[in-house]
Protein backbone atom coordinates (compact mmCIF):
# COMPACT_ATOMS: atom_id res chain seq x y z
CA UNK A 1 0.00 0.00 0.00
CA UNK A 2 1.00 3.94 -0.69
CA UNK A 3 1.06 5.68 2.10
CA UNK A 4 1.67 9.60 2.48
CA UNK A 5 2.71 10.76 5.78
CA UNK A 6 1.72 14.87 6.53
CA UNK A 7 4.05 16.40 8.85
CA UNK A 8 7.70 16.05 10.05
CA UNK A 9 7.39 15.94 13.61
CA UNK A 10 8.19 12.82 15.65
CA UNK A 11 4.27 11.10 15.40
CA UNK A 12 5.22 11.92 11.59
CA UNK A 13 8.42 10.69 11.70
CA UNK A 14 7.74 7.17 14.11
CA UNK A 15 4.65 6.46 11.91
CA UNK A 16 6.58 6.66 8.64
CA UNK A 17 9.35 4.12 10.30
CA UNK A 18 6.56 1.95 10.77
CA UNK A 19 4.99 1.80 7.89
CA UNK A 20 7.87 1.81 5.69
CA UNK A 21 9.49 -1.52 8.22
CA UNK A 22 6.51 -3.44 7.32
CA UNK A 23 7.14 -2.73 3.48
CA UNK A 24 5.14 -0.26 2.60
CA UNK A 25 5.91 2.77 0.46
CA UNK A 26 5.66 6.14 2.22
CA UNK A 27 6.30 9.18 1.29
CA UNK A 28 6.51 11.89 4.20
CA UNK A 29 4.72 15.67 2.88
CA UNK A 30 5.70 19.35 4.53
CA UNK A 31 4.95 22.32 3.16
CA UNK A 32 8.33 23.50 1.94
CA UNK A 33 10.86 20.25 1.67
CA UNK A 34 14.08 22.69 1.21
CA UNK A 35 13.21 24.53 3.92
CA UNK A 36 12.33 21.80 6.48
CA UNK A 37 15.66 19.93 5.17
CA UNK A 38 17.71 23.31 6.35
CA UNK A 39 16.44 23.03 10.13
CA UNK A 40 19.53 22.20 12.07
CA UNK A 41 17.14 23.37 15.74
CA UNK A 42 15.69 20.16 17.48
CA UNK A 43 12.30 21.29 17.66
CA UNK A 44 10.21 22.62 20.45
CA UNK A 45 10.67 18.70 22.44
CA UNK A 46 14.07 18.51 22.23
CA UNK A 47 13.72 16.10 19.23
CA UNK A 48 16.54 16.11 16.52
CA UNK A 49 15.63 18.21 13.26
CA UNK A 50 14.39 16.17 10.34
CA UNK A 51 17.54 16.48 8.16
CA UNK A 52 19.14 14.38 11.06
CA UNK A 53 16.46 11.72 11.01
CA UNK A 54 16.16 11.75 7.22
CA UNK A 55 19.51 11.37 6.95
CA UNK A 56 18.74 7.81 8.21
CA UNK A 57 15.66 7.24 6.46
CA UNK A 58 16.67 8.38 3.28
CA UNK A 59 14.80 5.48 1.35
CA UNK A 60 11.53 7.88 2.15
CA UNK A 61 11.10 10.69 0.21
CA UNK A 62 10.37 14.14 1.54
CA UNK A 63 7.59 15.80 -1.04
CA UNK A 64 5.15 19.07 -0.74
CA UNK A 65 2.20 18.15 0.69
CA UNK A 66 0.58 17.93 -2.82
CA UNK A 67 3.04 15.37 -4.08
CA UNK A 68 2.63 13.15 -1.05
CA UNK A 69 -1.19 13.33 -0.81
CA UNK A 70 -1.48 12.67 -4.28
CA UNK A 71 1.07 9.74 -4.28
CA UNK A 72 -0.67 8.36 -0.92
CA UNK A 73 -3.86 5.58 -1.19
CA UNK A 74 -4.04 6.52 2.16
CA UNK A 75 -2.99 9.92 3.81
CA UNK A 76 -2.06 10.24 7.10
CA UNK A 77 -2.14 13.64 9.07
CA UNK A 78 0.14 13.86 11.69
CA UNK A 79 0.65 17.50 11.50
CA UNK A 80 -0.24 19.97 14.39
CA UNK A 81 -3.98 20.29 15.18
CA UNK A 82 -3.58 24.19 14.46
CA UNK A 83 -1.94 23.95 11.10
CA UNK A 84 -3.96 20.84 9.78
CA UNK A 85 -6.31 22.08 7.73
CA UNK A 86 -4.08 24.77 6.20
CA UNK A 87 -2.04 21.43 5.61
CA UNK A 88 -4.51 19.54 4.22
CA UNK A 89 -5.52 22.49 2.07
CA UNK A 90 -1.79 22.95 0.53
CA UNK A 91 -2.37 18.79 0.30
CA UNK A 92 -5.24 20.03 -2.07
CA UNK A 93 -9.00 17.97 -1.67
CA UNK A 94 -8.58 16.42 -4.80
CA UNK A 95 -5.62 14.46 -3.66
CA UNK A 96 -7.82 13.69 -0.52
CA UNK A 97 -11.32 12.54 -2.35
CA UNK A 98 -12.39 9.14 -1.50
CA UNK A 99 -9.18 8.30 0.36
CA UNK A 100 -9.07 7.30 4.00
CA UNK A 101 -7.67 10.40 5.80
CA UNK A 102 -6.41 9.48 9.03
CA UNK A 103 -6.18 12.36 11.17
CA UNK A 104 -3.83 11.83 14.05
CA UNK A 105 -3.79 15.57 15.05
CA UNK A 106 -4.64 17.18 18.66
CA UNK A 107 -5.88 20.56 18.04
CA UNK A 108 -3.84 22.47 20.90
CA UNK A 109 -3.77 25.46 21.79
CA UNK A 110 -0.23 26.88 23.60
CA UNK A 111 -1.77 30.47 23.56
CA UNK A 112 -3.22 30.33 27.22
CA UNK A 113 0.18 29.05 28.50
CA UNK A 114 1.08 25.15 29.77
CA UNK A 115 -0.97 22.94 29.72
CA UNK A 116 -2.02 23.77 26.44
CA UNK A 117 -5.88 23.55 25.90
CA UNK A 118 -7.90 22.75 22.70
CA UNK A 119 -9.02 24.39 20.36
CA UNK A 120 -11.97 23.38 19.02
CA UNK A 121 -13.62 22.09 21.88
CA UNK A 122 -17.05 20.64 23.53
CA UNK A 123 -19.22 21.20 20.46
CA UNK A 124 -16.43 21.23 18.04
CA UNK A 125 -13.53 18.46 17.41
CA UNK A 126 -10.26 18.84 15.02
CA UNK A 127 -11.82 15.19 13.68
CA UNK A 128 -15.35 17.20 12.40
CA UNK A 129 -13.66 20.59 10.66
CA UNK A 130 -11.53 17.86 8.63
CA UNK A 131 -14.19 16.35 7.68
CA UNK A 132 -16.21 19.28 7.27
CA UNK A 133 -13.36 20.97 4.99
CA UNK A 134 -12.58 17.83 3.02
CA UNK A 135 -16.44 16.44 2.60
CA UNK A 136 -15.31 13.76 -0.02
CA UNK A 137 -12.02 12.22 2.30
CA UNK A 138 -13.08 9.21 4.49
CA UNK A 139 -11.60 10.81 7.40
CA UNK A 140 -10.76 8.55 10.36
CA UNK A 141 -9.65 9.88 13.98
CA UNK A 142 -7.57 7.48 16.16
CA UNK A 143 -4.15 7.65 17.49
CA UNK A 144 -4.59 10.81 19.21
CA UNK A 145 -4.46 9.47 22.42
CA UNK A 146 -1.28 8.19 23.11
CA UNK A 147 2.40 9.02 22.72
CA UNK A 148 3.44 8.17 19.04
CA UNK A 149 6.00 5.26 20.20
CA UNK A 150 2.69 3.43 22.00
CA UNK A 151 0.96 3.91 18.73
CA UNK A 152 3.65 1.54 16.99
CA UNK A 153 4.56 -0.57 19.66
CA UNK A 154 1.43 -1.10 21.67
CA UNK A 155 2.81 -4.29 23.68
CA UNK A 156 5.32 -1.54 24.91
CA UNK A 157 2.49 -0.52 27.41
CA UNK A 158 1.97 -3.95 29.07
CA UNK A 159 -1.65 -5.48 29.64
CA UNK A 160 -4.55 -4.29 27.68
CA UNK A 161 -5.37 -0.33 26.84
CA UNK A 162 -7.29 0.66 23.64
CA UNK A 163 -7.14 2.57 20.31
CA UNK A 164 -10.32 4.80 19.53
CA UNK A 165 -11.85 5.01 15.75
CA UNK A 166 -14.17 7.30 15.14
CA UNK A 167 -15.56 8.54 11.53
CA UNK A 168 -18.48 8.50 9.12
CA UNK A 169 -17.33 5.55 6.89
CA UNK A 170 -17.51 1.97 7.89
CA UNK A 171 -15.34 0.70 5.71
CA UNK A 172 -12.54 3.57 6.12
CA UNK A 173 -12.40 2.55 10.01
CA UNK A 174 -12.46 -1.20 8.93
CA UNK A 175 -9.09 0.06 7.17
CA UNK A 176 -7.51 1.25 9.64
CA UNK A 177 -8.18 -1.08 12.39
CA UNK A 178 -6.55 -3.41 9.84
CA UNK A 179 -3.10 -0.57 9.75
CA UNK A 180 -3.57 -1.14 13.85
CA UNK A 181 -3.83 -4.49 13.90
CA UNK A 182 -0.70 -4.40 11.55
CA UNK A 183 1.06 -2.34 14.20
CA UNK A 184 0.71 -4.64 17.38
CA UNK A 185 -3.21 -3.61 18.24
CA UNK A 186 -5.22 -6.60 18.85
CA UNK A 187 -8.56 -6.35 17.17
CA UNK A 188 -10.45 -6.36 20.36
CA UNK A 189 -8.31 -3.61 21.73
CA UNK A 190 -9.94 -1.22 18.63
CA UNK A 191 -13.00 0.70 20.07
CA UNK A 192 -15.44 2.00 17.21
CA UNK A 193 -16.74 5.26 19.46
CA UNK A 194 -19.24 5.96 16.35
CA UNK A 195 -19.17 9.13 13.37
CA UNK A 196 -16.86 11.78 13.12
CA UNK A 197 -18.30 13.65 16.18
CA UNK A 198 -17.08 11.18 18.58
CA UNK A 199 -13.90 12.87 18.01
CA UNK A 200 -14.82 15.18 20.51
CA UNK A 201 -14.35 12.53 22.75
CA UNK A 202 -11.51 11.03 22.24
CA UNK A 203 -9.28 14.65 21.27
CA UNK A 204 -10.94 15.85 25.33
CA UNK A 205 -8.67 13.25 26.50
CA UNK A 206 -5.37 15.43 26.01
CA UNK A 207 -6.62 17.38 29.11
CA UNK A 208 -6.72 14.64 31.15
CA UNK A 209 -3.03 12.89 29.03
CA UNK A 210 -1.43 15.84 29.46
CA UNK A 211 -1.93 15.97 33.44
CA UNK A 212 -1.22 12.09 33.96
CA UNK A 213 1.91 13.29 31.98
CA UNK A 214 2.84 15.51 34.74
CA UNK A 215 1.40 13.65 37.94
CA UNK A 216 3.36 10.67 36.54
CA UNK A 217 6.44 12.12 35.20
CA UNK A 218 6.17 9.82 32.08
CA UNK A 219 4.31 8.90 29.00
CA UNK A 220 4.29 5.36 29.40
CA UNK A 221 0.64 4.98 29.65
CA UNK A 222 -2.68 4.87 27.67
CA UNK A 223 -6.18 4.74 28.32
CA UNK A 224 -7.99 1.54 28.93
CA UNK A 225 -11.64 0.84 29.16
CA UNK A 226 -12.18 -1.73 31.80
CA UNK A 227 -14.85 -3.57 31.17
CA UNK A 228 -15.89 -2.50 28.01
CA UNK A 229 -18.42 -4.69 26.27
CA UNK A 230 -21.04 -4.25 23.40
CA UNK A 231 -24.45 -4.94 25.25
CA UNK A 232 -26.50 -7.98 23.69
CA UNK B 1 -18.30 10.47 60.71
CA UNK B 2 -20.68 12.50 59.94
CA UNK B 3 -21.52 13.10 56.77
CA UNK B 4 -23.27 15.40 54.39
CA UNK B 5 -24.76 14.17 51.24
CA UNK B 6 -25.77 17.51 49.08
CA UNK B 7 -28.25 16.04 46.22
CA UNK B 8 -31.45 13.41 46.25
CA UNK B 9 -30.60 11.85 42.91
CA UNK B 10 -28.99 8.62 42.39
CA UNK B 11 -25.76 9.69 42.74
CA UNK B 12 -26.59 11.08 46.04
CA UNK B 13 -28.58 8.20 46.72
CA UNK B 14 -26.15 5.17 46.28
CA UNK B 15 -23.41 7.60 48.18
CA UNK B 16 -25.70 7.67 51.10
CA UNK B 17 -26.58 3.88 51.26
CA UNK B 18 -22.77 3.14 50.99
CA UNK B 19 -22.07 5.75 53.91
CA UNK B 20 -24.67 4.32 56.08
CA UNK B 21 -23.86 0.82 55.69
CA UNK B 22 -20.24 1.64 56.79
CA UNK B 23 -21.96 3.17 59.69
CA UNK B 24 -21.41 6.38 59.06
CA UNK B 25 -24.23 8.95 60.36
CA UNK B 26 -25.17 10.64 57.10
CA UNK B 27 -27.45 13.30 56.27
CA UNK B 28 -28.83 13.90 52.56
CA UNK B 29 -29.18 17.46 51.53
CA UNK B 30 -32.08 19.37 49.67
CA UNK B 31 -32.96 22.68 48.60
CA UNK B 32 -36.89 22.09 49.75
CA UNK B 33 -37.04 18.82 52.22
CA UNK B 34 -41.50 19.06 51.62
CA UNK B 35 -40.74 19.89 47.87
CA UNK B 36 -38.25 17.06 47.27
CA UNK B 37 -40.65 14.26 49.16
CA UNK B 38 -44.11 15.81 47.63
CA UNK B 39 -42.08 14.81 44.26
CA UNK B 40 -44.07 11.48 42.44
CA UNK B 41 -42.88 11.42 38.87
CA UNK B 42 -39.60 9.35 38.01
CA UNK B 43 -36.52 11.60 37.23
CA UNK B 44 -35.04 11.98 33.74
CA UNK B 45 -33.62 9.21 33.78
CA UNK B 46 -36.61 6.92 35.18
CA UNK B 47 -35.35 6.22 38.86
CA UNK B 48 -38.23 6.47 41.12
CA UNK B 49 -38.90 9.99 42.94
CA UNK B 50 -36.78 10.39 46.30
CA UNK B 51 -39.67 9.71 48.65
CA UNK B 52 -39.93 5.86 47.35
CA UNK B 53 -36.40 5.60 47.97
CA UNK B 54 -36.44 7.41 51.26
CA UNK B 55 -39.20 4.71 52.18
CA UNK B 56 -36.51 2.39 52.50
CA UNK B 57 -33.62 4.53 54.19
CA UNK B 58 -36.00 5.99 56.33
CA UNK B 59 -33.10 6.26 59.02
CA UNK B 60 -30.86 8.97 56.62
CA UNK B 61 -32.52 12.45 57.57
CA UNK B 62 -33.32 14.67 54.84
CA UNK B 63 -32.75 18.26 55.19
CA UNK B 64 -31.79 21.90 53.85
CA UNK B 65 -28.52 22.61 52.47
CA UNK B 66 -27.87 24.42 55.18
CA UNK B 67 -29.04 21.93 57.58
CA UNK B 68 -26.94 18.90 56.63
CA UNK B 69 -23.86 20.86 55.43
CA UNK B 70 -23.58 22.04 59.40
CA UNK B 71 -24.22 18.62 60.49
CA UNK B 72 -21.53 16.89 58.45
CA UNK B 73 -17.12 17.28 58.99
CA UNK B 74 -17.36 16.02 55.31
CA UNK B 75 -19.54 16.86 52.30
CA UNK B 76 -20.35 15.25 49.29
CA UNK B 77 -21.85 17.65 46.29
CA UNK B 78 -23.83 15.37 44.20
CA UNK B 79 -26.24 18.06 42.80
CA UNK B 80 -26.12 18.27 39.27
CA UNK B 81 -23.63 20.40 37.37
CA UNK B 82 -25.44 23.52 37.18
CA UNK B 83 -27.08 24.18 40.06
CA UNK B 84 -24.13 23.23 42.41
CA UNK B 85 -22.85 26.34 43.03
CA UNK B 86 -26.42 27.18 43.98
CA UNK B 87 -26.56 24.62 46.59
CA UNK B 88 -23.41 25.15 47.66
CA UNK B 89 -24.58 28.95 48.41
CA UNK B 90 -27.42 27.48 50.32
CA UNK B 91 -25.44 24.92 51.91
CA UNK B 92 -23.30 28.19 53.38
CA UNK B 93 -20.10 29.27 53.14
CA UNK B 94 -19.37 28.63 57.50
CA UNK B 95 -21.09 25.41 56.99
CA UNK B 96 -17.98 24.36 54.49
CA UNK B 97 -15.24 26.49 55.74
CA UNK B 98 -12.22 23.86 57.02
CA UNK B 99 -14.63 21.18 55.39
CA UNK B 100 -13.50 18.30 52.88
CA UNK B 101 -15.80 19.20 50.34
CA UNK B 102 -15.29 16.23 47.77
CA UNK B 103 -17.21 17.63 44.50
CA UNK B 104 -18.65 14.62 42.22
CA UNK B 105 -20.58 16.60 39.90
CA UNK B 106 -20.40 17.25 36.08
CA UNK B 107 -20.98 20.47 34.66
CA UNK B 108 -23.21 18.86 31.98
CA UNK B 109 -24.92 21.30 29.56
CA UNK B 110 -27.68 19.78 28.23
CA UNK B 111 -28.83 23.13 26.59
CA UNK B 112 -27.61 21.92 23.21
CA UNK B 113 -29.45 18.68 22.69
CA UNK B 114 -27.30 14.96 23.20
CA UNK B 115 -24.93 14.45 24.43
CA UNK B 116 -24.55 17.17 26.22
CA UNK B 117 -21.41 19.37 26.39
CA UNK B 118 -19.62 20.64 29.20
CA UNK B 119 -20.00 24.49 30.61
CA UNK B 120 -17.72 25.46 32.08
CA UNK B 121 -14.66 23.64 30.22
CA UNK B 122 -11.08 23.32 28.74
CA UNK B 123 -10.01 27.32 30.50
CA UNK B 124 -12.07 26.06 33.67
CA UNK B 125 -13.80 23.49 35.40
CA UNK B 126 -16.81 23.20 38.07
CA UNK B 127 -13.85 21.84 40.57
CA UNK B 128 -12.35 24.67 39.80
CA UNK B 129 -15.48 26.82 40.65
CA UNK B 130 -15.82 25.29 43.62
CA UNK B 131 -13.04 26.27 44.87
CA UNK B 132 -12.97 29.82 44.20
CA UNK B 133 -16.31 30.21 45.46
CA UNK B 134 -15.69 28.89 49.05
CA UNK B 135 -12.10 29.30 49.61
CA UNK B 136 -12.24 28.29 52.46
CA UNK B 137 -13.49 24.74 51.88
CA UNK B 138 -10.91 22.11 50.77
CA UNK B 139 -12.21 20.88 47.54
CA UNK B 140 -11.39 17.55 46.35
CA UNK B 141 -12.62 16.37 42.76
CA UNK B 142 -12.66 12.63 42.07
CA UNK B 143 -15.71 9.47 41.71
CA UNK B 144 -17.23 12.11 38.38
CA UNK B 145 -15.91 9.57 35.90
CA UNK B 146 -17.86 6.80 36.11
CA UNK B 147 -21.28 5.63 37.48
CA UNK B 148 -22.38 5.49 40.48
CA UNK B 149 -22.92 2.05 41.10
CA UNK B 150 -19.19 1.79 40.62
CA UNK B 151 -18.02 4.28 42.93
CA UNK B 152 -19.59 2.11 45.77
CA UNK B 153 -18.67 -1.20 44.64
CA UNK B 154 -15.37 -1.27 42.58
CA UNK B 155 -15.08 -4.70 42.21
CA UNK B 156 -18.21 -4.99 39.99
CA UNK B 157 -16.10 -3.96 37.27
CA UNK B 158 -13.67 -6.84 36.80
CA UNK B 159 -9.86 -5.52 36.66
CA UNK B 160 -7.91 -3.02 37.67
CA UNK B 161 -9.73 0.38 36.99
CA UNK B 162 -9.04 4.05 38.11
CA UNK B 163 -10.15 6.56 40.19
CA UNK B 164 -8.73 10.27 40.27
CA UNK B 165 -8.17 12.74 42.87
CA UNK B 166 -7.93 16.37 42.24
CA UNK B 167 -7.25 19.22 45.07
CA UNK B 168 -5.24 21.63 46.51
CA UNK B 169 -5.38 20.37 49.83
CA UNK B 170 -3.04 16.97 50.61
CA UNK B 171 -4.93 15.82 53.42
CA UNK B 172 -7.87 16.43 52.18
CA UNK B 173 -7.02 14.14 49.51
CA UNK B 174 -5.34 11.47 51.83
CA UNK B 175 -8.57 11.84 53.67
CA UNK B 176 -10.36 11.09 50.24
CA UNK B 177 -8.30 8.32 49.32
CA UNK B 178 -9.52 6.64 52.75
CA UNK B 179 -12.35 7.12 51.96
CA UNK B 180 -12.45 5.92 48.74
CA UNK B 181 -10.65 2.85 50.17
CA UNK B 182 -13.26 1.93 52.41
CA UNK B 183 -15.78 1.78 49.65
CA UNK B 184 -13.80 -1.00 48.06
CA UNK B 185 -11.14 0.88 46.04
CA UNK B 186 -7.21 -0.48 46.29
CA UNK B 187 -5.46 2.29 47.31
CA UNK B 188 -3.01 1.94 44.13
CA UNK B 189 -6.25 2.60 42.13
CA UNK B 190 -6.64 6.27 43.48
CA UNK B 191 -4.70 8.86 40.91
CA UNK B 192 -3.47 12.13 42.49
CA UNK B 193 -3.69 14.20 39.22
CA UNK B 194 -2.50 17.25 41.25
CA UNK B 195 -4.24 20.34 42.06
CA UNK B 196 -7.70 21.36 41.66
CA UNK B 197 -6.94 22.68 38.61
CA UNK B 198 -6.53 19.07 37.26
CA UNK B 199 -10.66 18.87 37.52
CA UNK B 200 -10.65 19.90 34.02
CA UNK B 201 -8.83 16.66 33.19
CA UNK B 202 -11.01 14.72 34.88
CA UNK B 203 -14.36 16.56 33.64
CA UNK B 204 -13.23 16.23 30.18
CA UNK B 205 -13.20 12.71 30.55
CA UNK B 206 -17.51 12.76 30.23
CA UNK B 207 -17.43 13.89 26.16
CA UNK B 208 -15.55 9.95 26.03
CA UNK B 209 -17.22 8.37 28.57
CA UNK B 210 -20.76 9.40 27.18
CA UNK B 211 -19.65 8.24 23.80
CA UNK B 212 -18.71 4.94 25.33
CA UNK B 213 -22.16 4.67 26.99
CA UNK B 214 -23.18 5.16 23.36
CA UNK B 215 -21.19 2.50 21.38
CA UNK B 216 -21.24 0.15 24.17
CA UNK B 217 -24.85 0.65 25.07
CA UNK B 218 -23.86 0.18 29.10
CA UNK B 219 -21.97 2.07 31.90
CA UNK B 220 -21.01 -1.08 32.92
CA UNK B 221 -17.01 0.21 32.31
CA UNK B 222 -14.55 2.62 33.74
CA UNK B 223 -11.23 4.33 33.15
CA UNK B 224 -8.07 2.15 33.32
CA UNK B 225 -4.93 4.27 33.26
CA UNK B 226 -2.74 1.12 32.09
CA UNK B 227 1.20 1.49 32.65
CA UNK B 228 0.95 4.39 35.15
CA UNK B 229 3.75 4.59 37.36
CA UNK B 230 5.93 7.42 38.83
CA UNK B 231 9.07 7.85 37.25
CA UNK B 232 11.83 7.37 39.91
Amino acid sequence: MRYAVLGTGIVGRTLTAKLASLGHEVVVGTRDPQATLARTEPDGMGNRPFAAWHADHNDVPLQTFAEAAAFGETVLNTTSGPRTLDALGAAGAANLAGKVVVDIANPLDFSQGMPPTLNPVNTDSLGEQVQRAFPDARVVKTLNTMNCSIMVNPASVPGEHNVFVSGEDAAAKEAVTKLLTSFGWPAGSVIDLGGIETARGAEMLLPIWLRLFGALGNTAFNFHIQGAHKSA
